[in-house]
């Protein structure tokens, strides 16, 4: 970094931080917008939303993995992981095979409500995924921003882009299995003739 | 968009939009912390500091424009205007040659401020920076982020990125003016012999 530095000028640093600020403020505002209005119905914020995610595809969590893959506070990660715990969507509890850590865990009415939240995803209403339709007509697959994840594992390490990459694969387990359970409540709602 | 969504499963579309989630929360996260730590000595908060930095390089800037390139809410860009006219770093007038808007411009004060924030930028306290040096070295250059500005074309309009490009040349300008102020500042302060 210290050669390289020497043949940039601070303007140049500046200009491409500037850059970086707009891009990620940009978007970073339409996806907590979007968010935002997908889980109004169901009284639960970003925050919430995240921590009842995370709980469930790491099939139990400590708030040090919310905080860590959840990119919040310690402190919001545990006060909100409380505020759910008091509505009765998640429990404290100690894992078998560690007796050190409390992990928090979705009580059968948080994966509940997470899979209505699921259901009630509208993909017409993601402006993200909107804007991503073009990239994926021209390329045949959704953009995958090496450059950026190139840029967070070294800013937060390797360790956090290998977790953060398995996480998606978790996520997607965890939505099957919330498909299936969805298809089982519609089918016991409504029974086949 | 009607045809391909037919082609992906609901899962395809919640998974791509979390990867989404994470990359610009983590992304905007860092930025965010940086910029706060970078502004912190001068009283200022990140969008009383956008604000400030937009007046200047559009040479006079209306609510409306502070809102649009600072992604900011109408009333957020007016309220901290408001508060930088305060303090006497802004002032509120009509253009010449467009009488029925009003225009925020920067003060002495405020160029002053605004400049010394910028002397004060120390690239290496940039986690962005820093971690886009990789890059840099691998390609000769930063990246440029192509599938981003698609993206944010497709959501915010293409008439925005034409501007959120121009803005980076007009950054720029107003960078070199910034350095050149700052050196006669530099010169007056310690004459040479």
């Amino acid at each position: 970094m210290e050669k390289v530095e020497q043949s940039l000028t601070k303007k140049d640093t500046i200009i491409y931080s500037y850059k970086v600020v707009q891009l990620s403020k940009a978007l970073w505002k339409m996806v907590e917008k979007d968010w935002q209005q997908w889980i109004k119905p169901f009284g639960l914020n970003i925050n919430e939303h995240h921590i009842l995610w995370i709980a469930h595809y790491l099939g139990g969590a400590t708030i040090s993995d919310i905080s860590k893959y959840g990119v919040m506070h310690v402190s919001t990660a545990f006060n909100f992981s409380k505020k759910l715990e008091e509505r009765g969507y998640l429990t404290f509890s100690k894992k078998d095979n560690d007796k050190r850590n409390t992990y928090v865990y979705l009580t059968d009415e948080g994966k509940k409500l997470l899979i209505e939240t699921f259901n009630s995803y509208l993909p017409q209403n993601d402006s993200v995924l909107k804007g991503s339709m073009p990239l994926r007509n021209l390329y045949g697959k959704f953009p995958e921003f090496p450059e950026l994840f190139s840029i967070l594992r070294e800013i937060y390490g390797q360790e956090f882009t290998q977790l953060f990459e398995a996480s998606f694969e978790q996520a997607y387990n965890a939505l099957t299995e919330a498909e299936q359970q969805s298809l089982q409540m519609k089918e016991k709602k409504e029974p086949t003739f």
